[in-house]
């Protein structure tokens, strides 16, 4: 309930038009929405131009294609972490739908999307961390943040670290993914001045313990003011980001 | 070695002021900063007003304060997780520095600091969280940017952190700070819009096992774009936290 | 041997039709549940519509298959985790019998339920927790307690919960299923005063590890007096419902 | 904010005594619980003789000082994890406050406690879980539930759990207490019909792992119902009795 | 070498029939085994009707069959962890071996096996646990022992294991097994005086983490002289407990 | 009640000195130890010279006191995991017990102890093991076997256990205590064919994790057969030790 | 960029033929290499005999064949993880490029390969260790060590090792490869004065935890000096061994 | 025994001066390092100025003392983790013992150690892994090594490291010490052809827990042929260096 209808209401009692026990009721069932308007506000942002997303690994195909066809023409539409089998059944009813094989994703973007001037740079250590780079790209694309990716930079050839560092510094936010020791993340810390989002990824085996070691030595990093993500969440570690840039804006980056 | 001093090199040679195994020795020698000249501009930038930050958890009170000493004329000077002791140590032979019991930390500021002008917001779900969350406060000053602390929100008395929206609006960027369970990073993260850097404290116990829980659940939290720093690290939050800041600078936040 | 049956033998001794050998051997003979007539008694609760439970995910489909035609005559049976492969053997021979895929359960209801005035309300955080509550839902039918779900209201959209107060305190008693963080049952906790039972999921993916973050995460609840069974113990869960809906009998809840 | 309170609002509108605009700004300021009357209802429960609890562990002596002096005279008081020192310090300022040093609790009752009818067995598998038993019904008996104690009953003398029966069988709800494997809830768990509140303590050593081996046995009990709080966690264990018992009431339990 | 050997070397030597650099040759070529003669013992000891085990998770269809082909005609072998088709490929060329499908054993008798006087008893908490029962009970029967089951009665129907007390004091070693929480080894230890091997299963879900419950359960276990083998290690079980039975002999057992 | 206990009151009833509704009482009242024959010939075994056991750690040092003054009259007694301080006080004023610092024992012989004819070998890799083999040594002679210690043999130097093959084999029964790696229960059980309770040690630190490696190592044990109990767990050791050489009694050990 | 290069670009400068500007831009345009002479150093060492190595475990069989196709005119090429499928599909294309099935490697040798003149050692504890072995061996091949394998000498059969004592001593470096509890190294670390590098493999089941426990038993062996790789890491575990080996040349090893 | 002392006894056999019996019992008594002569020359490799090492931590002031006045004329002895208190009791008894407080380490050097030509290079991350550092020092020194100490040249300020390359280039061996997520070791791996001995350190907190984060991360290190000793292993890590500079002597590394 915004201002607006909550003084209306309000004149309405003053009026007389709306007695006290219709009002008290009225007050009882207004939904919380209607109170903590900050939310309507952030719905209201949410709606502009942000995808729905679907976190398809959990469900099946028909409800995945249901969605789609319920949301697609109001809304950007976004699916990660979708199955091959689940991809070819929705694009063979929905062929505009895009089908990011190495992603995961389907995409379907509901009229233009608009992009931040900043783009956010993308960062993997292997190319066994591909996948997840992907689905970073697509989720920030959808965003509205462009991306690009840097790939196959670990720290064990370290000059071809050092290799790309004006590239690197073109971002507004770095996303650095790497699975094994994730020590990537803490060599660019040290780097660059940039905000850094971390991905571990499950990239190993053995001791990396499906990304644990990873995930422990991105957050244990020596570099200060690294963030870390869940392992392998290429859309998570692009949220935080394309929050960052949203709230940079048109703003030019610091000139570090 | 920034441009200008490569092209006197370069010239000296060219007039021959300068043979080419001098020459030949001087590029050998420089030092790498010298080269990667991003570097250069980072320990610029550092100087302008970043601290030097003393881990003192690991070191002895004679040498906490031997590095105050010698930093203390041209830097700011940031020292956390300093024991009371070693506090009292360096207090008596240096009354000027600051000590913050709570936050554990000694602070020198060498001349003025140049403050961000938007806030950040550093929300603690208990007042056991308060250590942390004073660390994170103490270190976004140093780094240049304001912070303020609401503190006690926890989700069990969702209405505590429902009246306290609109403040947490007023940030740019918000550190969540909480232990046991964790899960006031995800209710916050799914009632604004703003970057959350959350940091999972060690309060707890049992199943908490150390802060485990808390690192877990931040981890894997269902609100997108929540990034997570090691346990108990108010410190590595407020630096990812003013990494953002001062990206973005004068820049208003977004109307969300 | 129930007290008659103990008095009886005592006659015969006394009366001298059992001699003094005879009636050691019988009392030595005794099954301990003759003595132990609590066990007596709880098992002719157990008998008054009470089903008998067959955990089929390690049995064959002709060892479930055999169950049930031994217990369906004089018994309700309930199979939970029943692979899609035995439910198809099973319901050839016995079509009789209900199978509900997405619960994974075969059940035969011998004669009719009685249930029990107050239902059991059951709240996901996530439609891929829907498995797990289908599964409760099917217990606490079984076991004699209608039951609802109320799905889809994690905390990342806290307005979604809000807006369900109501029907969740329609409920004796809530079962609260989330994956990811678990941060569900905390807040739920808060805001309702009914004995609640959380089952963590193993939903997610990276540090979810496989339930492990939500079973921390709600072991560690903020909100004090949430009890938790094993990750994805949706059967569990009802049974310890149904034990307090059962005790609760036709007693409307509190007034909370 | 009451009904009436709500009400009388209204009736100030229409009948003039207060203006649109302040009344649109009470609203606003209306704490969300005068909203969300649910929460209200929780309130007022609470006060009816609810205790205000204290986690001591992480907070000092003064803090601990100032929510009993703050508190006591609208309240009862639970303070729970308090330290000798805190204590003895309390004591000293408020004599009239209760120590239990075993349970490590403050309280104080204001007026007078309310008792259910029905009592709370806590049972603990040996000595050793004595604080966490005490912890529990000094708990329980500030929520309004009676409770007793029945302890050192573990599996490896079953004989002495089944001479217990029936005063097990005397409470409305069970607190099951044992470290080391935690068996004693899943014995007891096939041998009573009440809800069964299991809490895994740190007795033990090695393997134990601080509890994690009573823990973990505890979740995949054998026995159905039963459901598990943290580690050592006597006072959770006691809310989620309390609950129950609250919620029964008057009634009488189950004939079981 | 024997000492037989070693004695006709050293008259060799002194008779001139051997001179000293052949017979410094011969004892450095020595094998172990020759020197030391605690092995020797025991190899006969092994001999004299010890079987040769294969662990065939880790071996080739082929390797299987040719080691049965090898030792077959002078030796009892067991193949544990065949796999189906492993069984098959070696059934189809050696139809006279013997599998146990349940058990995935392979056996074959070479002669006849000498069987101890004093049977050891196998008891398991649930009929999943079966698998891990008979490759007890065929390693018991290969190594020597006889050895019967005794299944399903875990602890959560207490009086079941109660009447089975006769049976269970019939053996001389008992080996029990379960799954889940592991309780049974406890409760059994408490009731018996028999030496008792415990096997953790991986029978379970979630917080059972593949067996790891019952184990640190059946570690921790409040009755004293419980020991342990690896998970699901039937084997290893019945190796133990034949140690015990040889040792024991013709020995009756213990009166208690 | 014993055989004659029960027998009298059949007597008595057929004599007509008991009636029938007192016959049933006394039945009634037996605690179950009396119906559980098994348990009374256990209990009478345990009267036979087995000590009461105390678990000192969890317990005051009046508590212990206290059960020592109880106890010592008709029992021995062993007190384990005995703080010094304990035994000071107990020693202060009871002086005739003996304290073994080493094993942080207490022990209390009532009488005189009777000992089976074997001794049992307790086995060290290193003298930092010691402390677990006093507890196991104490224990062993508490409950009637003489034990013998051989430490300080780990398998970095195998020339040192091999030295002491011939010790190894005196023993019925051998008791393998090892931290770090714990290899040396592999190493012994592949050379003696007797029954080897293993212990793992927490000596060590890093990756040992209190003593996990040891566990883990020692479960996963390569030679057949050895069975483990918990970490530092001498007391627990002997125990299992002391079955098998009570079971075995005076019978020779196999000739291996 | 060589010595020779820049020296050649400053005389250019010297002598007038390269303008100041060019000179900085060739300068700023330098790849890392150029100036961190040591990588050079390393590279053409690595290119005069050294491998591609292709993890092909994350690839697809398209990308493993380009990279052959792209590498192997000019370079020896070691693909290690490589699936049947993609092996297969790789030489039909490429019939020239080795595969052995064991090792799950392919390899192609262009040109020759020099090898050091002493021979690395490679034990294993069981056969099922061996995949690791060849995968370790035909990594040391391809590394220019000539490798041998002394397979199943594990340590429950003590004498097996001991054999084998002056084969392991003719390797200047020994790999020792062991699953279950990894005791190999320990017992191998005290008999030889060789570097050990020991890998823990994921043979074993239950609480092996996929290596975890040969991994914690290497890390902590008593044996000191064995270094350890990561689990089932044969490639790692080779290069770690051919450093060392490429360090000695032609010298003999110590004479021990 | 060596060949000599065998062969005298052969001719003692063979000239009558020693009848069969007693050679046969001479033969026998033979302790094995007679035997496996490869463990004497390996003793005797020792004895040639290798110390005794005593691990302290485990014993006490006394026991320390005496093994120094037991060992000290005779050998080099090297105590580690030596307590303060018992340094300072040894060092009052024995005022020639060197007592280095960083390492925890007494010493003491019989005669001379004969140095090897190669100096072994010891890196660390951070000045708190310093202790780790001298530990490898002492050790290295005590086992015929020269070490140097690189300090703080961790990963998030790369260029510290570049600027050290020349120094790491001059070692054989190089130990790299480092907490946190220990991504020194992959860094330097990538840079430098010697072996690499990682030292995980638990310098951290948090998600460190206790090296565990430095340990899995150098383990699954991306620069291949690291090894890996245990967490804060410094002793370990120089022992596994000084066999490879043993293995080379005087043999000048490679010119990579």
């Amino acid at each position: 309930m915004q201002n607006s209808t909550l003084r209306t209401l309000l004149q309405q009692i003053q009026d007389g038009s709306l007695d006290i026990d219709q009002g008290l009721k009225q007050l009882r069932d207004l939904p919380f929405k209607d109170i903590g308007h900050t939310k309507i506000d952030m719905h209201r942002a949410l709606r502009n131009g942000f995808p729905e997303v679907i976190y398809a690994a959990g469900k099946t195909a028909e409800q995945v294609l249901e969605i789609f066809i319920r949301m697609k023409q109001h809304n950007h539409v976004l699916a990660t972490r979708v199955p091959k089998a689940t991809a070819t059944y929705v694009l063979e009813r929905l062929p505009q739908v895009n089908y990011n094989q190495q992603a995961a994703t389907l995409t379907h973007v509901c009229g233009e999307i608009a992009y931040q001037p900043n783009p956010i740079g993308i960062i993997t250590a292997g190319t066994s961390d591909l996948k997840v780079a992907e689905e970073a790209k697509v989720t920030c694309e959808m965003l509205g943040s462009n991306a690009y990716i840097i790939s196959d930079i670990g720290v064990a050839g370290i000059h071809r670290l050092l290799d790309k560092l004006d590239e690197l510094r073109k971002a507004s936010v770095l996303i650095v993914i790497a699975g094994m020791e994730g020590a990537l993340a803490s060599v660019i810390g040290g780097l660059v001045s940039q905000p850094i989002i971390a991905v571990p990824t499950s990239v190993g085996y053995g001791a990396n313990f499906q990304g644990l070691s990873a995930l422990l030595g991105m957050l244990t990093s020596c570099a200060s003011g690294v963030s870390v993500v869940n392992i392998d969440n290429g859309f998570g570690a692009a949220c935080a980001a394309c929050k960052i840039n949203n709230l940079l804006g048109d703003k030019k980056e610091m000139t570090v």
